[in-house]
């Protein structure tokens, strides 16, 4: 049977689509085995069409986990800092204990060799997660919980830094008491201190 | 030449020479062809002299590394907080730039195929490495530049663990402006407000 003989997809719809496919291999295959073709087979088009959107497998993934990545609307206001950072490194640790954890592992491995498409991809990736940060000290700034002189991209970034230095750099998942502690010893200090 | 004929070398000298050997190939090879066989040749013992001492490559290369990594005492004083952290962070960066951060790619890559030995041997690297930056921490508490609550090796390791984190996320060496903007907007307001 020929998958590409199916009812017309539009945009949005076939993004989906393709970016489950993606997840779905990733989780099945592993990142080291993850090729277009089976991406492409997987979520019934064409490589052809793969391509035209993406320049190969890592901006795909990247795009793919980006389209999973909370926004700051989409958590829920805990009506305090400290809750509303727990909600969000807690959401990104279950992430990274995915198969997303093991394809962020090979994209390490081989980012050397990185085209521009994805080292521009990564960039998005990571301000879009930083964003996620950002809101989440603008509503603490907001609530008179902290400075606005806390709503730097760098600032944002610690806390998913940690998570993720810890994650690279111990096999397995990561304890809930390193997410506490990251939060309650140096995030959360911190965003007050600036 | 059988290399290991040559006048026999005690414990100390034997072990830098082998740090030596691997640092060597890593330079010249590179994390994914390096072998004890090629390490053991090159320092001029045998193999079965380098896995009496070490389970595999990746403990060996992190003993290396580990050995290479300077003390507190190794570091000039600079007589403030600030000057202490920036000279601990670009030497490591330095290092980061050299075979030994592509090594670090290339033990992430395996992680999960990670030993018990592997694991403990880490553990190890990551508490030196920790142990650098309280030291430093200590030099500023008895300067008066810094509180006893800042004694802690998760604060201590926020430094390093942005810069290495900087340095997986992007392909190329870190930029000094990175190091000093992460002293400045976060390292020293924290170590200041705990």
């Amino acid at each position: 049977m020929d998958h590409r003989k199916g009812p017309r997809r539009r945009g949005d719809e076939l993004n989906q689509a393709i970016f489950a496919a993606a997840l779905d291999e990733l989780t099945e295959v592993g990142y080291p085995r993850l090729t277009m073709e089976r991406i492409a087979e997987r979520a019934r088009t064409s490589k052809a069409s793969l391509y035209r959107r993406w320049a190969g497998r890592a901006e795909l993934v990247m795009d793919a986990v980006m389209h999973q990545l909370p926004t700051v609307d989409d958590l829920p206001d805990t009506g305090e800092l400290r809750g509303d950072l727990l909600t969000a490194l807690r959401a990104m640790a279950v992430t990274l204990n995915s198969p997303v954890g093991t394809a962020t592992r090979g994209m390490i491995a081989e980012i050397s060799g990185d085209s521009d498409t994805v080292r521009q991809q990564r960039e998005r990736f990571i301000e879009r997660r930083n964003q996620l940060m950002v809101g989440i000290v603008r509503r603490a700034v907001a609530r008179g919980e902290a400075r606005a002189g806390a709503l730097s991209p760098l600032v944002a970034s610690v806390g998913p830094a940690l998570i993720r230095d810890h994650f690279l750099s111990s096999g397995g998942p990561i304890p809930d008491s390193v997410i506490v502690d990251v939060v309650d010893h140096v995030v959360v200090p911190l965003i007050k201190a600036v």
